[in-house]
């Protein structure tokens, strides 16, 4: 359990990061081989734009190994309000509340650009019941509701936090 | 009076269109500059990759004139569900269905491409109460609203309608 008691740093991930932020976002289970293709997408906008770029990304690091990463921007046509798109936790490292601390810089960054409302997209079906109470367990407020969005069965969730 | 009684033909528009369409819509008084900025990239999109396009648009004419279009595509990462993106009509032609045509239109295309909910998105300000009205008469439900999403005050509404 020595992991458990190293530091979690959190930083800005540079080019070289891009390899291992994927391999760990192919084997997050909730995640679709369409979900990865986006999360390339946008993480290739990220290091091609830098400081221009839409999306914004943090890692979460520990000794030196990363262990999630969450990936945000703003929301076209909105005067400061922001989207949370994705945040992944290696599959090994949950539960260790890397989430958390990821959702909690991610809120600080957001604030720091001036942003005032941040909204979190996630889906109804059972396997993400974890994944809307990590969101009601962390400040985030159930603000919405689309009925079979996803797919029929398959609600759209969103959750907001007033910053 | 003669403009309402000859018939209104809703077609798929082609690249020649796209200078009338925005003049159109840079002349709708609820659009703003980056509005139709936003939707010369998905015009642009559209004319680049034709049937490959994510975004559809369809125009509406009377003798030969342009009055109105509608933009709608796929939403991502969802099975079925699209998105109706803009409808404009011409300022001088408000009133006249125009509107409530494009959205059967499009709701039947929709359909013909499989789709099963189309969401649409609209502003809580004051200026946009007979945009809410106009949908919730026209067989959309209001299905969800974000408080302040676009500024403070002024909320995202969500309707849609189950195809």
């Amino acid at each position: 359990l020595a992991l458990s008691t190293a530091a979690l740093e959190i930083g800005i991930p540079t080019p070289p990061d891009g390899e291992r932020l994927l391999e760990l976002a192919r084997r997050v289970k909730l995640f679709s081989a369409e979900d990865v293709e986006t999360i390339r997408e946008l993480w290739t906008e990220f290091v091609t734009k830098g400081g221009d770029s839409w999306y914004h990304f943090l890692i979460a690091r520990r000794g030196g190994e990363m262990l999630g990463f969450a990936c945000y921007g703003r929301r076209a046509l909105t005067e400061s309000t922001w989207d949370f798109y994705w945040l992944g936790v290696d599959q090994n490292a949950q539960g260790q509340g890397i989430g958390k601390v990821l959702l909690r810089e991610v809120k600080e960054s957001v604030r720091q650009h001036g942003g005032r409302l941040l909204l979190i997209e996630t889906a109804g079906k059972p396997e993400f019941e974890p994944t809307r109470q990590f969101y009601l367990h962390t400040g985030c407020a159930l603000e919405a509701r689309i009925r079979d969005f996803y797919a029929p069965g398959d609600d759209l969730f969103i959750f907001t936090v007033r910053l």
